[in-house]
């Protein structure tokens, strides 16, 4: 883990909120949607299959721990889950908050318009809420 | 498992080509890209989260599994793999074979255009490299 960088995209993108056993857990600086990324603090892998048999595992845990506390904070018809890495590369999970009517609903959130920026008193709204349905 | 029943679109828009521990493995019939389904065989299932934590592992080893045996046989620049569900939501995980240049890239593969079918000759053939690849 010591020579985990985080690619510089994924830090223009996202904020840090928070470090879990493999991954940092990062809020996209994107207000549509309530969307969470999963970055395993590992250097050099870029697809799921490359992580240890273990890392895999604690991977689909963490996805799914943080996926149930954004369920339940959101109230959300639907959480969209994706590992696609076509534009950067180093390996990232997105964790979405989806409902009816929400930009681009049914498709999916990937390319489509501009970021719109955190109201700075909703983001921490969120986090604290993210943060307590994780505790 | 007795009472699993897929998903009306779901059979309609791909094959199962053969079933794994968890789930059935089904091609898109949409030759556009490589594009795989999971479908686990679990009754009454939208979110990863809802599947008990042994599916949750079992599904993690047949995604990387199929992930695996696709990048070898398509030399694939990316593998996308994603959970969305917002049209369908019997859980579904699509395990997609990306490169530079094809239908909407980098963009998902997601809502874009139309299917366009196999021909049954090109088709026959990725199935057997994928089995063997599996096998």
């Amino acid at each position: 883990m010591s020579d985990f960088l985080l690619d510089e995209r994924l830090a223009r993108d996202s904020d840090c909120l928070s470090k879990l056993g493999l991954c940092q857990l990062r809020l996209m600086k994107d207000s549509r949607w309530p969307w969470l990324v999963l970055v395993p603090q590992r250097s050099g892998v870029s697809e799921i299959f490359e992580l240890t048999p273990l890392d895999q595992a604690v991977l689909t845990f963490e996805i799914n721990t943080v996926a149930v506390a954004l369920q339940k904070i959101t109230g959300a018809t639907k959480i969209n889950v994706g590992a696609l890495g076509n534009v950067v590369r180093q390996l990232h999970v997105h964790v979405i908050a989806r409902k009816e009517g929400d930009p681009n609903w049914p498709g999916p959130v990937w390319g489509h318009g501009s970021a719109e920026p955190w109201d700075e008193a909703a983001r921490q709204a969120f986090v604290d809420r993210l943060n307590g349905a994780l505790a």
